[in-house]
């Protein structure tokens, strides 16, 4: 980490790119944000399956104590997950003390619009995201004898685009909240970021639940599907969360706490390859 | 905000308040202000259309796991809006650390009344709050294809003035609540500020749901009201929140811990336009 | 609070305690105490009437929702009320940080026994205590329109000395959890003390309320048992809680966790009259 | 502790080893110990037992609402748990404040397997688990005139195969949490350590509940085995946790985040008896 702090602005090329997205630390952190997006995944779709596996008829409804159940093991998953990754450089603390797992392709993008996290790198977290969502689907498929993987779906009576809005909606709050939690300046309030961050993804999917499915979360959402075999919807997911993380991004960094002193120049610094956060983050 | 400390006491004619009223640092913290609010009124109230949408006639009604998903709904979207807001300064982090916004005209009035916040700035905040919590529940009611938006109702037993003492009760211990997670005296305690202003509400929420609505929140319950078209018993989420959150708020500081050491004095300072909070909240 | 730290030995007199118990810092921790008392019993009870309110029959029954709904509300109820007590005094913020409202005659009885409060000052709490708990369940009862105010049951097939058993572990493991959220040892953990205060409270009552009521709270439980006119029982909820408390507090200071160094000997400190958490607690 | 640092490595003998295992701070430890597992196996087995007390039928059945509190029984108690564990030593506040009690034999073999505790400690930790579980279970059984305690059960379409690597998944996230939450290199984010621990727990529970019984700790289906006097299938509560909580402890250590700067040399250190947390953990 201190050695890529110190890496020369004449490295900003492609090759400058790569290097700081394949290295041992990077491939360290790729690993971990397996392991949390993995341990999310795998909290958020086994609690749909298993409040709807103890419901009387134990077909594909649901009712107001599985929607507590879902928002609950959203919100201490996401908690959890953002909780355990990092501690990999002692150097950031402050910065490093806040960050933690993405393990949402639009937190992933919501940070690459803002310059916090590079284009490879982010493309790294990626395909972590998807290949662990997709592990965790099939783990709890083939462990459970086979029982439905079930997946992200809109109420009957709403559309595509309504369901996208409020997918936007909810991922904008995400996002904003992350980037919050990241911010240095939150002082001693950063102590309690994974928490806030699991709070309000709770309370969005107690809000939307029944209505866009409440997912927040490409990767979620195509892991699922995938296991599942039926990606219907599926635009839903991805168009939806990447906007709504995205207009977080930047209206967090330039519209409403713009870095403005010297002293917290070196947090949300948009020098479009992230070097306070690419590893740490 | 370094400027703003330095006003000299001559500033304070209404020309004086209007200028920390309007400029670049207000004009952010109404945007974040009107950011707090719509998450929370989106939130709370889609979680009691969701909880509905899953009962299973789906009429006007509700069951214990309703009044547990709205009560988290509320703690948790309260705990979000808190701990996004501000940042914004970085002279007074001890006390902007533990600050956050408001989301509620009670609370504003609250402050107002403590002189924590001038009139003017707590009149643009109270102009957000209902911006905000009007275009939360219009959203919702588009974007789910014309649901009912639900109002904030008094039990049919009840009589107006007993709702309007419950929610005056549930008010005051909320914004006593804000009080001392704002109060620098606190120590470590400020970082988890944010959740105690959660959980009393949620607390809140559980105790009167069924019986007064559960509101504490007047723009929650005019923007609800809004959009449903229905304005019965309206007065009672304003007469009981606003009398509560005042008189919690000169309890607070004129009874119960009043400022008395030097040290502590740019905390809760009592000189009409609140210098230290006025910005940074 | 500088003075009565340099109070002489000379004044451990019965003038000397009653002029501890009696000025304006203490009589401001009474009124701090009837209002985080009156807050948690508010909540708790009400959320009691609230849920039996939306079950369909309306009768005096419950379901796992229900205890749910009664276990958060304990669980956000006493967070808060833990929180919003103290802040008081500037000059032991490592100490104050991590106390709080007692809520609770077991409690106070238990840190009257390890000698962090006086005798004097303990019997003024369970004044407070019983007069806020009776005032918030008659407030209650009048509010809601004579609504049955409820008191805490056993099930009918167990006996008061189990049920009197339950309520003492429950409230040993409560009190225990107290000295350890005040034990300046805990250094950074302190900030999340109430928290933990909070969370012990919630547990105990999924894991007991059906069975002995899970009140571990003598006030609680008086105040509910005379509005509501029958004191059935009522010494379950006092024998079990005030020996549990006892017997946690001596456990915690004695056995477990006795203080040996010299720094930390004004936390702790087993003098008879608390001087150290007296004012501030 | 001072001492016990300054042990010099010729005491690294079978004779040191006990040295270390008894002594009146390791006693205490293990008293704490018994504690906290005491307290969490009575919310968890509680938990069960009172939420399905409260179903119509009151037979051997569950529903989602029972999911939700055994749930946040889990999460209140190993948070409360992990809690008030500790404090008993000044001089490494540090890496005391995030430690906290195992209650569960599955942490313990992880640390063990990292080197973070010696074995002899280890096998008097698994003792004090196994009977604070008996005895916690045994007291709800007596104290409520015989009900019958549960045990820890597999869906009936799963095999043992499936169901133990269910166990293993959840106790890995679970012992990687809590390796996450000992970090001396979380900062200021140690504070919530124990939230985390609950937190992911409770996640655990809401996703696998139904299917394997959602346990993830040997010495609470050992303890609620015994008294309810049948041990079908408690292998998979031993190998599936066993094995889940040493791989977390190998690969948090030796691949995600290995110690590599010299500061940070005195936590997670690999020697094989643990200096720096066999006592104050």
């Amino acid at each position: 980490m201190a050695s890529m702090m110190g890496t020369p602005a004449t490295t900003r090329s492609l090759h400058g790119r790569l290097k700081h997205s394949i290295n041992q630390t990077a491939l360290r952190s790729y690993l971990a944000e397996f392991i949390s997006t993995f341990l999310f995944v795998f909290v958020v779709i086994g609690s749909i399956m298993a409040s709807r596996e103890l419901l009387p008829d134990g077909t594909n409804t649901s009712d107001p104590s599985c929607l507590v159940a879902v928002a609950f093991a959203n919100a201490f998953a996401l908690s959890t997950a953002v909780y355990i990754f990092g501690a990999s450089s002692s150097s950031d603390t402050t910065s490093a003390s806040s960050s933690g797992a993405h393990v949402n392709p639009a937190v992933t993008f919501g940070l690459a619009v803002g310059g916090h996290i590079s284009i490879p790198t982010a493309l790294f977290y990626w395909i972590m995201q998807l290949l662990a969502s997709s592990m965790a689907c099939l783990l709890l498929r083939v462990a459970t004898a086979d029982h439905v993987v079930p997946t992200h779906a809109i109420a009957v009576e709403m559309t595509g685009f309504g369901a996208s809005i409020i997918e936007g909606v909810t991922t904008f709050t995400l996002v904003y909240t992350i980037y919050a939690a990241r911010d240095a300046r939150k002082g001693p309030l950063s102590a309690i970021g994974p928490i806030a961050i699991g709070f309000v993804a709770g309370g969005n999917v107690l809000a939307t639940g029944p209505f866009s499915g409440g997912s927040m979360n490409p990767a979620c959402s195509f892991g699922s599907a995938l296991v599942n075999g039926s990606f219907k919807n599926q635009a839903v997911y991805w168009v939806g969360p990447l906007i709504g993380g995205a207009m977080a991004g930047l209206f967090y960094d330039n519209v409403l706490f713009p870095v403005t002193s010297v002293q917290h120049s070196d947090s949300g610094i948009n020098d479009g390859h992230g070097t306070s956060s690419n590893s740490g983050f």
